[in-house]
């Protein structure tokens, strides 16, 4: 104690890229092969579940289990919301339904129903039934709401107390119930038929007199989530407030959980996780899953860009007799198609995102549209001229010069219209326009390039 | 009281989008045509700091100044910390120092530095001096710490005790202290130099009987960030970790600030946005730039894609004799260049999230390195037997069809290598591999895709 506390970095846990440290891998692997349990308990103690799901990540298949199995109770199950959903299953399907129920005993509401909702129904129903009938009522209500909503995602372990406790009372209460969470920041104010009344933030409740009711400082006005919220929408309540927690309720306005800040931090990372796989093309795919399943997922995704290059090879083809005349063409026809690529993918990604983020709706897209076609304008002026000059000299023909710059200008606009026009509309639409704006975009850039290009020089050399 | 509260979604404050309610803008645009100051102070009354900024942005630049001067002291200055930098520069530069730095004054330290850190630097140091010398030298501290640190987003007011407290006194400092933080979530325990030794979760104050001493309840090893750290790092430890806040200390170990969950919540949005962006090829944009200034930032990323899109000319230019042989390599190069670039910007989303997240390390590279080169010649194959039979069909020419198929599986392989190695070499050298992989590996696809397309076919068909 009369010692400052060290960093966490000075703990040899994680190396300096957040990975376990050989030290500690190589520590757990010495104590697997000789089978020292003492050693195998000695070096998890002090992990937090984070750093056991990094540690169960580094370890063969054949370790992860050698692992559970050896360490038994005294495994610390919350470390399997940290790994990979198929590392995950694989530990889960060699243990029997009485050990989940048990292993789920010790987590947090939460916790478990992350890990009940992927099993297989049949695996989850036979879990359940080895669940205690208090415990097992809350997690199958919890599951009942669909996913990703707030009351899927809640915990239904919270702190609550009627209006005409005084903090003397409450404080009792707290020091008495062993079955309160270890975490909590407010504690929530309910009738007598649990409907949310308001919240007392904890520092408020410090700085109150112990013979003061709840009722005179309570917080009236929380923000309540509803259980059918969808988790995004929650996690944008959370930023706009900075809640730290939030109630979740029923449609009669009782309490039936909680949110709390470090499982809207997972939602907010996973959307925008979500966003970026969407833009590049990929689906929900996890560093674990199988070749297979990944080849699979992204074949999908090819194959529609497989039908739109085909789309844009069939104007290339309306054109053939001008390339053959003039091979430059050719040679020179992919610049304009990329840069319009280019320019409509950046205009798409700002659209993208500030519908994501609810900066663009439908009281600034018309602003937004006209600003982004004045940029396209302005960069496709310049790029012109550059590109223009480049082909002039290139093919010595100030007339090739004049035709792509021509077809640049025009892609350019077409690529700034695109890229704000699809996402709006996709939206609108109900869907979520990370997913299809980049192939529209792209089609549109390619099909017009080409298009205006190889358009524009057969009117003017044949 | 009596009444369950009511959810957010029925405060008519914003509307189905997230925006300003019409009701809402309406009457406050009344109020300040009408220059009725009681009816917009009651309008703004019960407004979050995020509304009220989400409000400013609606007005036009007129109305905004005309609000923050009409409404005078009583204005929430903290909703500028909510606005795009244009507008709070904008906002700000219509007031004299005297009323920025007593507006400063109002905010804590965290909002107080986010405001003057983008301000000129002329403005910012005259804005410090009209502020109380105490503040000035935290205000000049945190400033002084680089962009993005821990330092220079923590918040200077923070609660802590010595060891050797009872509980009692630690209440009675709460409730007697008119300058503690209002909201906060563990207690700092230091020793007489200021030095963390620990820290006290608010569950556990409550919950201790009040003649504990605080030394015998304190977490001697909670999670200390150096202020040094930067945000990116500290955002890690708070997802790893789960933190509601974490002790800020200097190179000595001495508690200089605090980090909280809120402005991590924001640290890791906007990490997540940039990402996204670096991949579109936007910089560090904002719905409220000016056309200039959007147009100049994207204009330096189309010129770097000009200069690649060139170099993909110049190597189809090398096959310029045999395109003019065979028009049909000409209708179809485009199909093999586009493939390879979606393949290889899928592998790169990928790569470079997992790299984000530190799920990918140099500890799973080769096994990474490995999957990606399968999954690529799995998808190579498949889209080779498919483009093969198109343009056999297309052209009446099985050898056309076997050319582009070889050509495809040359591609797609290429897409999946540098899909995967070039972020992990950009990430190597100490760059943020976001930034450039996506220009790289499209140059890879369009080059390689030329070049295997039209030399094979030259190979076979001259």
């Amino acid at each position: 104690m009369s010692e400052p506390v060290q960093a966490v970095a000075e703990r040899d846990v994680l190396d300096e890229d957040d990975g376990i440290s050989p030290h500690l891998l190589g520590s757990v692997r010495a104590a697997l092969a000789a089978e020292d349990r003492d050693r195998l308990l000695r070096e998890l103690s002090d992990l937090h579940q984070s750093e056991l799901g990094r540690l169960l990540e580094r370890l063969t298949p054949f370790e992860r289990t050698a692992l559970v199995d050896f360490v038994g109770a005294d495994f610390d199950y919350s470390a399997l919301t940290e790994v990979d959903e198929a590392i995950r299953l694989d530990i889960l399907q060699t243990l029997s339904s009485e050990r989940v129920a048990q292993a789920l005993g010790t987590l947090e509401s939460d916790d478990a129903v992350y890990i009940l909702e992927d099993l297989p129904e049949d695996t989850r129903n036979a879990v359940l039934e080895h669940i205690p009938f208090a415990e097992r009522l809350r997690l199958r209500r919890a599951l009942e709401y669909p996913a990703e909503t707030a009351g899927r995602r809640m915990q239904t372990e919270y702190v609550a107390a009627p209006p005409y406790w005084s903090v003397a009372q409450t404080l009792d209460y707290l020091r008495s119930d062993p079955n309160l969470p270890d975490r909590f920041s407010e504690i929530f104010v309910v009738d007598p038929r649990f409907r949310l009344m308001g919240s007392v933030a904890l520092p408020n409740l410090l700085r109150a007199s112990t013979r003061t009711l709840i009722e005179t400082f309570v917080d009236p006005d929380p923000q309540a989530i509803a259980a059918e919220m969808d988790q995004e929408e929650a996690a944008r309540l959370f930023e706009r407030y900075d809640l730290l927690s939030a109630a979740v309720v029923d449609e009669d306005g009782r309490l039936v959980g909680v949110l709390t800040i470090d499982d809207i931090v997972d939602v907010i990372q996973s959307e925008a996780d979500e966003d970026i796989r969407l833009l590049g093309g990929v689906g929900d795919e996890e560093l674990s899953d199988t070749v297979a399943q990944i080849t699979r997922s992204r074949f999908s995704w090819l194959l529609i860009n497989l039908a739109t290059a085909i789309l844009a090879s069939l104007v290339i083809d309306m054109f053939d007799a001008t390339i053959q005349q003039m091979v430059a063409l050719a040679v020179l026809m992919p610049i304009v198609a990329s840069m319009g690529g280019n320019a409509g993918t950046q205009t798409m990604t700002v659209a993208v995102r500030a519908l994501a983020t609810r900066d663009l709706t439908i009281h600034n897209a018309w602003r937004v549209v006209r600003r982004e076609t004045t940029v396209s304008c302005l960069n496709g002026a310049l790029f012109a001229v550059l590109i223009g000059l480049v082909a002039s000299v290139w093919f010595s023909s100030t007339a090739l010069g004049l035709v792509i710059a021509a077809a640049m200008i025009i892609n350019m606009l077409a690529a700034g219209l695109a890229g704000i026009l699809i996402p709006l509309l996709i939206d609108r639409a109900g869907a979520d326009p990370a997913i299809a704006s980049g192939t529209f975009v792209t089609t549109v850039t390619d099909v017009v390039g080409f298009f205006a290009f190889l358009g524009l020089a057969t009117l003017f050399f044949t």
